[in-house]
C-alpha cells in the first residue's frame, strides 16, 4: 500500500495490517480490535474505549444543539462499554473547537456530555481543549469489565443472531439531513441519530449470564458489523431481511426497503449471537433488558455472510452496497 | 461570557469555570484540573489522561516526519503521568486523517507511537480512525499511580522551587520552525521540539520518596505552568532568571535572553516544590533521578509571582509577555 491514500485503503484495510503487529502486554487480556480493550489493573479488569464525532464527517454543526452533540459524544462510547458487557466509570474527553466557537456553546457541550455521563453512571475526570480548524470531541471511556468476558470473536455455527430494539433510524436521519431524502421531518429518526440509547443493561445482563457467545454494537451497520464478529470468529453467518426489526415509522417512511435497516450505521443497538443451549435462558431473562430483542438469522459454518430476501432467496450483498466484508 | 468566543475567553477562562461545576464520584481521587485524574479500580488507583497534537495548532506536517510526530503525541501524554509519579500502561489513539493522507505514512506515524509507548514501558490497546480535515492524534493514556499521590496543589511558601534538564529549547526550534528566528538551522532545539524526554524516573523517584510537595511538567512554559501549582496551591513564588537552567546550545544562540527560558512551552521538563526538610533527602536521590534539577526560586505566601532579574530587582512579567497567571 506504498503509495497509497488512507481514502483509498480505507480504515479496515489499515487496521487489519496494523493490528497483528502491535506488540501486547502481559497484563493486556483483549487487545485491539475489539469494541473495548480489557486491560489488567492490579486485580481489577478494566475496559478501555476511545471514539471521536468529527464535524463534516459524523455531523455538521446545524445537525444537533451543542448539547446534543455533547450528549451523543458520549453516548456512543457508552455503546462499546455495553457492547462488552460493562459499566462506564471514567472518562477525559479530548475537545478540539475552532477559536471562533461560542464559549456558551462549548459550555453547553460540556453539559451534553456530563448529563450523558451522568444517566450512565459515569463522570468526567479530566479532558484537554485544543484550537482546531473544526470541532472535534474524542471521549476516551473506561468501565468495569463484567465478571465474564465477551468478544465478537467467539460465535459457533449453528449460533442464533439477535439484534435488540429496531435498526435503520438514524441512517434515515442523516439522509434526510444530508438532503438526500424529501419529504416531511423525520423527528423520530432524527431523535434516534441525536440520542443513541447504549444497552448497558442489556449488555451487561447477556455478557455477565453467559448467554451470548459474542457481541458488538451496531454503529457501521448490521451487515458489517454481523462481517466482523464472523470475521473474529471465524464463522460465516445468514440473515432474514424480513426478521430484522425496523420502527413503525421506518416502515411507514420506507415500506418493505431493506437497505437502510441492513446497510445503515449508527444505530448502536446490540448484535450478538446466542448457542440453541441458551435459547431458554435467554426467554427467561428477556424482560429483564430493558429493550427489545430480534432473532434475525443464524451463524453457519463456512466465512460467507448471506442476506435472504422475503421469498426465502439469496439476494446479491453487493448490489445493495454492501461490500466491506466481501472485499476483504 | 454569555456571547464570547472560545478564543477570546481561552482555555483556562473556559476551564475555571468548567472544572467547579462538574459531578464526582466517591471512586474520584484526584479529579480534573491536574496532569491527571486519579481514580479507583477495585483497589488500584489509576492514573488517567488525555492530550492532542493538533495540525495547524501544534505542529505544520513539514516540521516532524510521521514517526516523530507519532512518538511525539505519546511522550507529551507520558509526561502527564510523569508528573504524577506515575508509570505509562496503556494506551489508546483517536487518530484523524485526511483522505488524502497516505497509508504509509499513517503506518509511520503509527509506529512511532508504538515505539515510543513501548519504550515508556505502555502498550497500545485500542484506537479509532475518523475523516477529518486536519490531522490531530488524541491519546488517552493510563498509568500505575504511585503510593505516593503528587498533585499542582501542596506547595508550601519556603519550598524551594527546581526544574529538570533545561528550558527554552523548544520553543527557539518553535520559533525558527515558523520563521521567526534567522540563522541556522538549530539541530539541536529541534531535537528537543521533536522529542520530549518524559521525565518518569524523575517524576516517580520524587513522588514516592515524599521529597517534593506538588509537582508539574512544564508545557506551557515555566512561568504559566508554575503559575498552575501557585493557583492550586494558593501560595506566589519568586523566581531568579540567573538560576533558569540554559542548554550550552540555548546560551551561544541568545545570550542571557530570558524570553523563551521563562514562557516557552514544550520543554516537558518537570518542575516541583521541595520543603526546606527535604533537601539533603533530594541531595542524596539527585544521582538516581536521570536528569539534572536545578533551583531556580522559592514559594512564598501571598499570591504573587515576581520574577527577579540577573540584578536582584524585580522584573515586570506581563512586559515580558506573561500574562496567564495575573489577569485571573
Amino acid at each position: 500500500m506504498a503509495g497509497r491514500t488512507i481514502g483509498a485503503v480505507g480504515e479496515h484495510g489499515f487496521l487489519s495490517r496494523l493490528l497483528p503487529r502491535l506488540p501486547v502486554s502481559p497484563d493486556t487480556v483483549v487487545g485491539p480490535g475489539q469494541d473495548c480493550a480489557v486491560v489488567r489493573c492490579g486485580r481489577q479488569r478494566v475496559l478501555f474505549t476511545v471514539d471521536a464525532l468529527v464535524e463534516g464527517t459524523h455531523f455538521a454543526t446545524h445537525w444537533l444543539s451543542p448539547y446534543q452533540l455533547g450528549r451523543k459524544s458520549f453516548l456512543v462510547n457508552a455503546s462499546d462499554i455495553a457492547a462488552m458487557g460493562g459499566r462506564p466509570r471514567f472518562c477525559v474527553v479530548g475537545l478540539q473547537v475552532r477559536p471562533a466557537y461560542r464559549a456558551r456553546d462549548l459550555s453547553a457541550l460540556q453539559a451534553g456530555i456530563v448529563a450523558a455521563a451522568t444517566a450512565c453512571g459515569a463522570v468526567v475526570v479530566g479532558g484537554n481543549l485544543a484550537r482546531a480548524a473544526q470541532l472535534s470531541i474524542a471521549i476516551a471511556l473506561l468501565g468495569e469489565a463484567p465478571r465474564r468476558l465477551v468478544t465478537r470473536a467467539g460465535a459457533q455455527a449453528g449460533d442464533h443472531v439477535y439484534v435488540s430494539g429496531t435498526l435503520g433510524d438514524a441512517a434515515r436521519a442523516v439522509r434526510w439531513l444530508r438532503g438526500a431524502q424529501r419529504g416531511h421531518r423525520p423527528a423520530q429518526a432524527l431523535r434516534r441519530f441525536a440520542e443513541p440509547t447504549p444497552r448497558l443493561q442489556a449488555g451487561r445482563l447477556l455478557a455477565e449470564s453467559g448467554i451470548v457467545s459474542s457481541m458488538i454494537d451496531v454503529s457501521d451497520g448490521l451487515l458489517r458489523d454481523l462481517g466482523h464478529i464472523c470475521e473474529q470468529s471465524g464463522v460465516g453467518a445468514v440473515i432474514r431481511t424480513a426478521a430484522v426489526p425496523r420502527s413503525d415509522a421506518y416502515r411507514r417512511a420506507l415500506g418493505s426497503s431493506d437497505l437502510l435497516a441492513l446497510h445503515g450505521g449508527e444505530d448502536y443497538e446490540l448484535l450478538c449471537t446466542v448457542p440453541e443451549r441458551n435459547l431458554p435462558r435467554l426467554e427467561q431473562q428477556r424482560a429483564r433488558l430493558g429493550c427489545p430483542i430480534t432473532c434475525v438469522g443464524r451463524i453457519t459454518a463456512g466465512r460467507r455472510l448471506r442476506v435472504l430476501g422475503p421469498d426465502g432467496r439469496e439476494m446479491p450483498i453487493a448490489a445493495t452496497g454492501y461490500d466491506h466484508f466481501r472485499t476483504r
